[in-house]
């Protein structure tokens, strides 16, 4: 990486990564800090503590989202945002969500360390649960502040443990009131939580969008039958018609895009008897791709395949839409910024569109917004194992700090 | 049905399948009597009254296996022996095992009520615990008097409920002694518990012999992966490689038998997330035939061609084989009294290999055996939904009966 004039500093913001990961560490390396738990509240007030002493001023809105702003010289413009979040999930790593937080953060430190303003203010966030764990769904915070989600939504998210969500936000002491803010610019960085970077030998990649999600409940339903008894010929077997469908179905997807992504992951057999051939299977569908006609089109596929598939084995189908995400496309300008700081850093890289949703597509929805990636080991995430190496998080801090002082000091 | 010197009484049998059905009754048709509980007792005794009024003599042996015997002229020779079994799976119908001792009980009845008497004696049998419901497995009674079971595997059989197989006989009043009996022959009236001989528009079936079975439990592993952020090159999908493993599976049995019964009833797909490419995938096959050496080819593809089939996504596998019990030939001179006994009442039929275990396996050790089937709806069976019509039933007693006198009266 060249340096140039603000350069961030690589050790402190992995060092400030390995001390958040102390709050409500678990044994391998991850930690779990639930939203609104007790652990979420101590990462709060570090988190905090730390924009102060970067010379932040920090506000807290009425879904508990925390803001570290640093007045730039015309703080009556709308002000440039970056953050993520620093909630986890229950055996989580010490990356996802928190990497963006902290490389906020870092951003934050530099430019105070150099006495440097910006012209539009700069706003460093840490989003009310992303993760959706203690409270479901998740991007709580960054909907809620984009209007996605209105009081009545909130009012009515209850814990798992049964609290409610603004009540915990009171006892915590985090429940603000609405933010005067408007977003010029929203940039977020995070871990790809995917093995494409890695793969390429990639420190960082530009992301151009997310995703869009659909998931389908398939129900197959043939005859329970003696394994013994009854001939192959004569039977109706729900498990062998899934693995019909399960296997068409990617093969038809993959020759309509590449880029699609499909995936069995809950699979339910019935009765579950080592000689009873299975009557009931049921299974899910997560499709993704970031393009709405293509996901159309494999739709369209679902139900027709898994029909005739279905009636192949002599078994009946029902299939069902149970969530439907549409896209999101980030905004060319505020992409090709992250582009150019990518660019001015000397760093090889790519396009990619996210796998996962974050809170920036929350945020697309009020403000022009892009994502930064960062390789991470093996895609994993979501798990103690999690891990991203110290210059690559490095790198992509540096583009965060360069996109962001590009997007503050523009007319 | 031509009618014969000795023509059984169809709705008497009928009469008794019925009044049987009484004890444990169930609220949709079917009974649960499980082997050594009260309603066991109570089928015992009805059994045993039914016997004496038809003028047997009843014995009860070490295993509670209870014996009518109809003394022939000829009593010192060993005798024709038919039966099956009246314990019941716990939602269990009212044919199974049933239909073959009343049967037997319907050939004494007829045989008395005519004031015939044959030269070997005959003895009806009920055996007890043939489902392995509630003492497992099953089989206690018939394999205990074939000598396949020694009198300390008897001892370590314990029930669910934690009762000894032999205190519950005492309890019951049904712990006898060792039999003289000699077996001339071994018959066994049966359901065929399949689909087989109600397609062909059948009544009755010559059972020829009992397929083998061997179980396999099949571990595939690949890697818990992200849904959205992993592309499908990138992915080891335990599920979609056992999909493959399945269906590849299947075809190449096929076609090295069309009788081949290949089955996959438990399936556990892990960590059963949505969206998680599954990394660990359990399942079992059940593999039945009636011939070891195709078993032992099918086997070898088994091994061989789920670890093509996994390697081609990138997964591990173990496959590990459980259980293996060889085929069962009945022996063709017993099998053609049968055959014999269907053409002299004029009924079409074919010969059939049973896909289920039955008493007569473990006769099948000591003396020459052979089994009838019956027609059964939609081969559905351990179900309260388990029927049978009627006439099919006396058809399957008459041929029962000829089969019995033919060998009974022979030198």
């Amino acid at each position: 990486m060249k340096r140039n004039m603000h350069t961030i500093d690589g050790r402190r913001l992995w060092q400030s990564i390995e001390e958040m990961a102390r709050i409500g560490a678990l044994p391998h390396g991850g930690s779990r800090r639930l939203a609104l738990s007790e652990e979420d509240r101590e990462a709060r007030e570090l988190f905090a503590s730390w924009c102060r002493d970067a010379g932040c001023e920090m506000h807290v809105d009425q879904f508990g989202n925390q803001f570290g702003v640093r007045r730039g010289s015309a703080h009556d413009e709308p002000l440039v945002m970056f953050g993520s979040h620093l909630d986890t999930q229950p055996n989580g790593g010490r990356f996802d969500g928190i990497y963006g937080v902290l490389a906020g953060l870092e951003v934050m430190r530099t430019l105070h360390a150099a006495g440097l303003q910006t012209k539009r203010s700069l706003a460093v966030v840490n989003w009310t649960n992303e993760e959706g764990v203690r409270f479901s769904p998740g991007l709580t915070g960054s909907k809620g502040f984009a209007g996605l989600l209105s009081p009545q939504d909130v009012a009515a998210l209850r814990s798992s443990d049964g609290a409610a969500f603004r009540d915990e936000l009171q006892r915590l002491g985090y429940l603000g009131s609405p933010t005067p803010f408007k977003v010029a610019n929203y940039f977020e960085a995070h871990i790809e939580q995917g093995p494409v970077l890695e793969a390429a030998q990639l420190a960082v990649g530009v992301v151009t969008g997310v995703q869009g999600v659909r998931w389908f409940e398939v129900q197959v339903t043939g005859a329970d039958r003696h394994a013994g008894t009854t001939p192959m010929s004569m039977r109706a077997d729900s498990f062998m018609a899934s693995c019909r469908i399960a296997m068409s179905l990617r093969a038809a997807a993959l020759a309509i895009s590449a880029d699609i992504r499909l995936t069995v992951g809950r699979v339910a057999v019935q009765p579950g008897s080592i000689n009873t051939v299975p009557g009931q299977t049921h299974f899910t569908i997560d499709l993704r791709h970031p393009d709405s006609a293509v996901l159309d089109r494999v739709e369209g596929l679902i139900f027709e395949l898994s029909a005739s598939e279905a009636k192949a084995e002599g078994c009946e189908i029902a299939v069902k839409k149970v969530f439907d995400l549409p896209p999101v496309a980030f905004e060319e300008g505020t992409v090709n910024r992250v582009a150019e700081a990518v660019r001015k850093n000397d760093l090889p890289t790519m396009c990619i569109v996210s796998g996962a949703m974050h809170d920036a597509c929350a945020l697309a929805t009020v403000a022009p917004a892009a994502m930064i990636f960062t390789a991470c080991r093996l895609g994993i995430s979501h798990s103690e194992d999690e891990f991203a190496e110290p210059d690559d998080l490095a790198a992509g801090c540096q583009v965060l700090l360069d996109a962001v002082v590009a997007a503050a000091n523009l007319a």
